[in-house]
């Protein structure tokens, strides 16, 4: 597998796409200048503040596997940005996480008060699903199931019911099972969307949509498992955002049930499993295992 | 006009109509009991309301005007009130208009706190664009157009800038133009978005459409200026919610800026003019001529 990759220039694949997804994004919203205002400067405010656009990068890189274009799978990368950054704004309010930083910066609500913050991110969904309706549909794949694909993914059966799980499980002692029931809905289900609309935009066959959920799937629990590991090992400075805040609010984590060694070796073992799902692809998903590798490696 | 009308049964129409809608409503979302419950009690808290079905109403009515049938129109009918839904219990929040009542009801975050209300709304926003995916589209309104027009309504060009223009405005001295910006926003968008959705799910000509955009315009528009008119006019108990809050808060209306008796000529006018834009329908409007005369008319 590292001779695979070693061939294979990852922070140049994630510099350009970071650009082009930038570039597509900043086409999409409307301008700071645009009526009213405060709504366009809070909505840009967040989603451009230093995202590392994992998703989109993970939703092209899978458009690449399937012999898929960027034109093509641009306007579904950019709808997954504007869920995930939609879904931090509402998740940092008072009324959730009560975050006063992210990435660095104060959170929406902090700048712009609580009011358009809700509307930032209400706004940022609806956004969502006006950029995912111009992407190209296939007979195999029409506009219907893309905005199903996303619509679902986004739902009060995933993202938002993981929120929920979150919100309801703080200062409980949760068991692992709860804890996965969380991950999977919180960061698997959208990441794993991703995959499988990149794998779509493509006109993928029903096979490669099949290893692409399974690889989406486990990358994103991987994801969230060390995101969990980060929190307390890593400083506030380090991560941009507050340090030892899971601990501080008692929220169950995976180092908090299970311990941080276990922790780790249960992040390689999923990991694993998602670089399994790729065999399939014979070597031509080069940069989704790179994204994997990264994603486990990444130290903020 | 009152001649058209005297056959039609408007009450029975509305009825009937509601409770198609609560069914396909309740078909669509997740029971009570679909983990997490909390945010599907939430969800239909709110949905489940007591709600005058008046976006659905007019989707219905318009669809019928184009020779188009109920089954075709009504998951575009339910998403619209999903929309409406979450607007409402986002607007109800502290962080905006802090609203204890909504339909003689406790607001969704009075029940079941702001972090689960903020929830629900991201949820039924979501749900919106999963049901209407799910509608018949036609190859001149194709499933892309249909879930647009829905975006593009309920976006920060439109619902949303009409939320911010509401915030931002409180308190302050709005002129008429000012206040129009306001209410085509608000209100307007999303009825005349919904009296459009119902001609495209009949697969109506450009010049039904045209027409009934005209038409939509303009009961949106009135049906904003009888809300001012109803909260100086009706009591906390007639409106089953908080009257006079609109003076109290100091909120720029029609009756505060041009007076009660202007605004209700207004009324009338916007009123007329709806019913001038429907002449192409040959009195196969009935419907929606009847619903703009019970909106114009309307005491609560």
């Amino acid at each position: 597998m590292a001779a695979k990759q070693s061939s294979f220039d990852l922070n140049h694949f994630l510099a350009s796409r970071t650009e082009s997804v930038n570039r597509a994004l900043d086409k999409f919203l409307p301008s700071e200048k645009t009526k009213p205002a405060t709504i366009h400067r809070a909505m840009r405010y967040s989603l451009f503040a230093g995202g590392k656009r994992m998703r989109p990068a993970v939703l092209l890189a899978a458009a690449e596997a399937c012999g898929g274009s960027d034109a093509a799978a641009m306007p579904l990368a950019c709808a997954v940005e504007c869920i995930h950054t939609y879904s931090l704004i509402h998740d940092d309010l008072p009324a959730m996480d009560n975050d006063d930083f992210r990435r660095g910066k104060p959170t929406n609500h902090k700048v712009f008060g609580e009011g358009i913050a809700v509307l930032a991110g209400d706004a940022l969904l609806t956004q969502a699903f006006e950029i995912a309706a111009q992407a190209k549909g296939w007979p195999r794949y029409p506009h219907r199931d893309l905005i199903l694909e996303l619509a679902r993914a986004s739902g009060s059966l995933q993202l938002v019911a993981g929120q929920v799980a979150d919100l309801e499980g703080e200062g409980k002692k949760l068991s692992v099972a709860e804890l996965r029931y969380i991950h999977e809905r919180k960061t698997s289900a959208l990441l794993c969307c991703s995959v499988r609309l990149g794998g779509m935009s493509a006109n993928c066959t029903p096979a490669q949509l099949a290893a692409l959920t399974d690889f989406g799937y486990h990358v994103g629990l991987a994801f969230q498992v060390i995101d969990d590991i980060l929190d307390v090992t890593q400083t506030s400075e380090q991560l941009g955002k507050t340090a030892g805040k899971d601990v501080a609010v008692q929220k169950a984590t995976y180092p908090a049930i299970v311990g941080l060694e276990k922790s780790r070796k249960i992040a390689a073992q999923l990991t694993a499993k998602a670089f399994g799902a790729l065999d399939i692809f014979k070597g031509k998903a080069v940069a989704l295992e790179a994204l994997a590798e990264f994603l486990l490696k990444r130290e903020k």
